[in-house]
């Protein structure tokens, strides 16, 4: 059976990673954590000390770490995947990253016969412990196909977005469009509230007209309506994705002027502590602020927040 | 039957006086248009001169007009209804205006004995012919039971939200949600066509993650993917709008920085002379400038934009 | 000589009337409060109880009142200007209001034979006091030649800016800048406090640069380096004529994106309770997020912040 | 004398390698584009043919390149300056890069017992080609000692700002303020010019109050003002320094919403494909929208524009 390398064991990548060995997958891991990898280990995977010595051992190499800034030291830093993996096998990147830096990476192990995909991640630690990810492809279709069972291992929902570093492109579009609509969310629900308008009238309208939109029904109810901030989507990634489409849009000469603003909304959240919560807690930002709360049948669970 | 007075026939108006026609409410109507007077006319209703004269001979008089400064014309106005109102009648403002002085507007009633309820309306023209509005009410219960026989031949949804204003008050953070959500929506798709992404990818995405909202399933599918901008919801009014929720954030000391800068965004596009198209249109600043396009099937019909 | 009327003792308007009183100008004052009345009828002025009433007795009747609600009512209103002045009189607005407006209380002026310039002021109080304002003029030249000597009276700049309306332009236009500068000024002096940079090194550099401006010269060092922001222009007026110029700017479809977030960025610091404060004090919503002071000498003057 | 080492000859770096040559410091250079190479040789310097091979022979290096990613080549790439200076020389950055690299590079330097400054620049060609640059020093004093010969030779004011990296966020602090400041100021001058003003009044109120900045008395005058848009500072350089100081900010945890918008304004001026125009030109994104120009004594240089 094809043998993986999992690079990567944070609140995504361990549930992902146990997954893999849930359907038989032979596993090899590594973390700079060393009780992340004891847990792993536990679960029946090797280890390995270093990326380079772990890619030299498998047919397919995953990462799954915070950003560009790891995703080039694992690949390409002195103890990275370039320097082990063998001709033919192939790569994938799943961390959230810069296109640009994906198809540089993606450049550097095809000049020593290393194939690549980036197939960054959709959904909650919920959805990756169920393996119900969405996964956003870019690459060859044939390094897909190579990639299929791995895949349906971790998600449900895997969509081919085009060429090397498309799956990264359509991750940063996405979450663009989405914290930016969070925040959006969270001035329009202040809003009503301050004037006094019911949170629970409100979303009775407002889930029913073209101001509907997923926060209303899925990511507010979870955590801002219930007072609970503890993190689904940290706060602090929310402000570094945007930046990260930011970037792209710098890149590409795409003036982006709400999230522009969006992002310095989150870092008024994060210059005031609330980095590590959920990033819907920006709404916080305006409650603290205001003396208003949008919570629904005025519960505040304020032990979680 | 109760006898109902109607002012301002326009895009909204028009449908909805003659829906209440096909309900069998006898009709007098107003309008600065003539033409438009004489087709309700010709269906059946009366006309009068000028709203005080209409408010003389009517047990509940509609406004329907384009914004706040029509409403305290047509209201306190020397020819407004606060000068021919029966007392005991009652007045609805079902135009799209400032809170503020539909409490002001409502107080000058209430000095000369005249009810008021507030009543702006969500959704399109085609809801309003098909009678199938949604109402956002403010006022008191019992007005609002004695107006429910009119809201329910024009909507299908009717809700309370409070005491008066609170339906003026409720629209505007609905379209502050809605206008501010677009230009995000807006922003991201353009950032992906101009990365490459098939914009039929994006969406097989983005609508099933915390990026999905009704521009994105709903009116971006009817106008933007399909090239078509004729006004739906009218850009012009999309600005103003916006404009109007600011205006009441500054008074209640909420600072809503997104909505800001959406509102300038619409700006621009009105700058580019496309106020009078729909407001998805904002979507066009972007494609001029950068020379792509966010269509579906590579549809885009250049005569109707 | 001229006699003269003026409406409005606030801030500004009772040292400028003191000034025409030390000019000999007879003088008739009206304010809806009671002391700043009495003050100046100890000085030697006449008071009228309503604007209509000190209009009747006058050759040139000046107004000073905070904003465009207050103009309206004082020229148009139930006991307001306009219902009392003598044919052939002027009328001079100085307050910060909207141009349209002006240009509607021109036209309802013009219909009874009353003429009327435009003529906000610039600076300070303290300018207010030494007769040194500068003095925006709208209207025609023939009028403005009439006000002359009381204008020489109040200011040392008087600046012709075209027909009725153009001062308030002007106004808005200049406060525009001064704005949106002192907001920027403040963010990056926030930078380069919190990265470890001396404000005094900063200062050195910034003032000779193309980033030197007349915040870091003059209105940051009298408030923010001192930690002394009692109110020189009050944060609270700031937020309203950025207000005035976006309205404007709407109505001439200009897109001022920065003056939009500008104002949202007074409006955290009204907000968090800073609406009374000196505008500068916008600063210390970045200093209280963060833990940072921008001072010189390490003065921090708390008993008046 | 002491031997220096001069990479990057382009707009600024030219006339700074020429003062050295002038000022009779033997000097050896490097750039990518030969033409620069062969034309100081012509003026008496020697070439070296790599980074690595220059810092070789000289006793200071310095550095001239367009941004970050240059710097981190030309310093630690394969032919990197880091793998040929002499234990003891100095180096010396003056590029505008980022801060947090500038102490990176110092640290791997320092590790091979090399020392650096960073030492960004102010002001223009102009004043480069007349020894007349502002420097911003950011590292120790001896090493700021040592290096001030050279300094005196390319500028007469000289600001040490703290230790390394300090110097880079001077100039980051300096031009966030001096990029966001330019864009209110177009911003405001077409609001003016729009609503009817006249440009040489608007100078002459603007000038003398609180709104006063160098763009109106000095980078205005030179570009916009006689429609002269030929680079003094490249408006793609404005966009990427305030990308640099919004990624210091986002490290710092300080939110620059104006800047954060302010950014993107130049952006929609990079994609209008003004990227390579002066700064300034920012300005006549508005202009094209809205049919107006911002000049002085009609002048209009379409020529150069």
């Amino acid at each position: 059976m094809t043998r993986i390398g999992f690079i990567g064991l944070g609140t995504m990548g361990r549930p992902m990673a146990t997954n893999l060995l849930k359907r038989g997958f032979p596993l090899v891991v590594h973390d700079i954590v060393a009780d992340r990898v004891a847990e792993l280990a536990t679960a029946g995977a090797e280890a390995a000390p270093r990326p380079r010595d772990l890619a030299r051992q498998v047919d397919i190499v995953i990462t799954m770490v915070p950003g560009p800034r790891e995703v080039e030291a694992v690949f390409l830093g002195p103890d990275g995947i370039v320097h082990g993996a063998r001709p033919g096998s192939l790569a994938i990147d799943m961390s959230t990253s810069d296109p640009a830096l994906t198809r540089r990476v993606a450049s550097a192990l095809g000049a020593v016969g290393i194939r690549m995909l980036d197939a960054p991640v959709g959904r909650s630690p919920g959805h990756a412990a169920a393996g119900k990810l969405l996964i956003m492809v870019g690459g060859s279709a044939a390094d897909l196909d190579d990639a299929r069972p791995v895949f349906e291992a971790l998600g449900d929902t895997i969509v081919h977005c085009g060429p090397i570093g498309c799956g990264e492109t359509m991750k940063l579009v996405n979450n663009y469009l989405s914290m930016t609509t969070a925040v959006a969310t969270a001035e329009a629900l202040v809003l009503g509230v301050r004037a006094g308008l019911p949170l629970e009238t409100m979303l009775q309208v407002l889930t029913t007209t073209a101001a509907a939109n997923a926060h209303l029904t899925s990511t507010f109810p979870a955590h801002v309506f219930r007072g609970n901030f503890s993190p689904g989507f940290m706060l602090d990634l929310a402000h570094k994705d945007l930046g990260l489409a930011l970037d792209l849009g710098a890149a590409l000469q795409v003036p982006l002027a709400l999230g522009a603003v969006g992002r310095e909304v989150y870092a008024f959240a994060r210059a005031a502590g609330k980095g590590r919560m959920d990033r819907s807690a920006v709404v916080t930002v305006f409650e603290d602020l205001l003396g208003v709360t949008v919570r629904l049948g005025g519960k505040d669970s304020t032990a979680e927040r």
